[in-house]
């Protein structure tokens, strides 16, 4: 069986660790790098990663350069969250027929904020005979495919409501800093409010649910408050005094006909007790799930990114949701 | 949009739970039923289900009957636990082009002790345009397909250890008996030994779930013990007394070159304390799941089997496995 041929746009922290894993699996040959850094063009990717093992692969600055040395079967794309962003690189892919695997959080359902690029998308996948889906932690599994898969043993559905609980303190500098660590309140909710600040696709989380549920959703409300220190808190990236943000509390609630159906509760903060994933179903047979602990952030996401690979392989070619593959598993 | 005509084969208790819920959706019209009973032959299922709404569908004697006045898109199928018994049964469904959805608890994975029948079926579905897939809710999900999803965001995988506990109070009566109730424990064993008892399926979770993660397993060990009464026992079906039989406690090891790497353990019994379903992860990150309560099985079975069919008409011809389809979810 020959191996598949992967490599990664994107060399900052998740595409970095994301390399590394796929580098560790016996189905993966990694072929190169893309990357707009200066200072990384050029450079093995075993210099980059600190991985030995990735022999014979360069950082290229764009997918022509490259190309000109390897066709890659599929790309690790790990750049931008907005599917307008994105759109520019990964058109040039799909229709050279490599295959995309992207952690871009609006990708998850792209249909709800850009369903004209979401439509591009899928003909330039179809066009190209290559396939694309965005996937992760999160968006990508404990606020949408986890839940959904649950709903498949109910009889009857009333209502979903997932709250996910992490503690910042224990993840990257860049998302401590994307909460709004060190800001006061106010500063955070008016750059929440300019899309500046918070957490990007559970929106689309809540959209994917709705759509694989059948529910035509008449409102999709989004609110984001500041977590407020009660004390100071000081982690390897940020110092945070009492009274400053020192986190988020995101919310989406999604009403069918004026009734609550979804309800996504995300906290993220230093220093938070007990983090944990929940999803309660209001249904027959009526369903309790707890991650006690929660599911880690940046490793998980990076091993959803790489799991999929064999799955998304199998699939017909066009844009994707995580919800028309397989389900997801270990590869 | 054209709806999905259903037959029922086999009408016991899940068969006629199958059959009124498939009846509730939209997209479904109820074709007919197949039973040997003659009770039941030649009456209508309305009367039969007391579901006034599922109209123009009687009870056939065989398929044969059944195809003269109708051909059902899809059969649900829910008479035997063993492929060596469903295999005539679906067979010629297949050949004829109908798709099965079957809760024939080996048939989650039967290459696992029918591999030969499992090519035949494979062969059969394919020769006549049609897809067979086994489901419920255990096998089927709680200890396969939900942790074989829970694995999709893991970076490293050592073991994965499962656990439910059913109280079988709240279960149907022939539950209630096939676990055992009333008998001496030393009956039960014996009964267990002899294939005579006891929950069908858990090797079949554990093949799945190997099958999925790559593991070659050297080892399945099954064992099965009784669950002893501490004190008397009176359901609306059984009555136990103190030192019985109440219920049993079933485990698979599976192991791969010599080491442990796959746990299920299941406890069925009367008055069980604190029912619930739960999933550790040996991995990176270490994943803990519970579902409180547990996923209660009559209901939930039920509802596997009629949420999988649109999923189902998506895939291609062929034995199926519950992991070859899309992400499960209410439909």
């Amino acid at each position: 069986m020959s191996k598949i041929k992967i490599a990664q746009f994107g060399l900052g922290p998740i595409g970095l660790e994301t390399l590394k894993l796929a580098a560790t699996k016996p189905w993966v040959d990694i072929v190169g790098g893309i990357d707009i850094d200066p200072a990384k063009i050029g450079r093995p990717l075993s210099e980059i990663t600190g991985d030995p093992g990735i022999r014979n692969a360069w950082v290229f600055r764009s997918l022509d350069d490259l190309l000109v040395r390897v066709k890659p079967d599929v790309i690790f794309h790990t750049t931008v969250s907005q599917v307008s962003a994105a759109y520019p690189q990964l058109e040039p892919m799909l229709r050279r027929g490599i295959n995309v695997v992207s952690s871009c959080e609006e990708l998850l359902f792209p249909q709800l904020r850009e369903p004209d690029l979401a439509v591009k998308l899928d003909k330039a996948g179809k066009d190209g005979g290559a396939r694309l889906v965005g996937t992760g932690v999160n968006p990508g599994f404990v606020m949408d495919v986890l839940p959904i898969c649950l709903t498949g043993v109910c009889r009857q559905l009333t209502a979903v409501h997932l709250q996910r609980v992490v503690n910042a303190t224990t993840r990257r500098g860049s998302l401590q800093k994307k909460i709004g660590s060190g800001l006061t309140p106010a500063e955070f909710e008016a750059r929440f409010q300019a899309g500046h600040a918070g957490h990007a696709g559970l929106r689309e989380s809540a959209a994917l649910l709705a759509h694989c549920l059948g529910w035509k959703l008449d409102e999709l409300l989004e609110t984001g408050k500041a977590m407020v220190a009660r004390r100071a808190i000081r982690t390897r990236f940020v110092e945070v005094r009492k009274g400053q943000c020192c986190g988020l509390h995101q919310t989406v609630v999604g009403k069918v006909d004026g009734q609550t159906r979804l309800t996504l509760d995300l906290k993220m903060y230093l220093d938070a007790p007990n983090p944990h994933d929940a999803c309660q179903l209001e249904s027959d047979p009526p369903l309790n799930l707890v991650i006690n602990g929660g599911v880690a952030g940046d490793a998980a996401t990076v091993a959803a990114l790489v799991n999929v690979v064999p799955r998304l392989l199998r699939a017909a070619p066009g844009l994707l949701l995580m919800t028309d593959l397989a389900v997801p598993s270990y590869a």
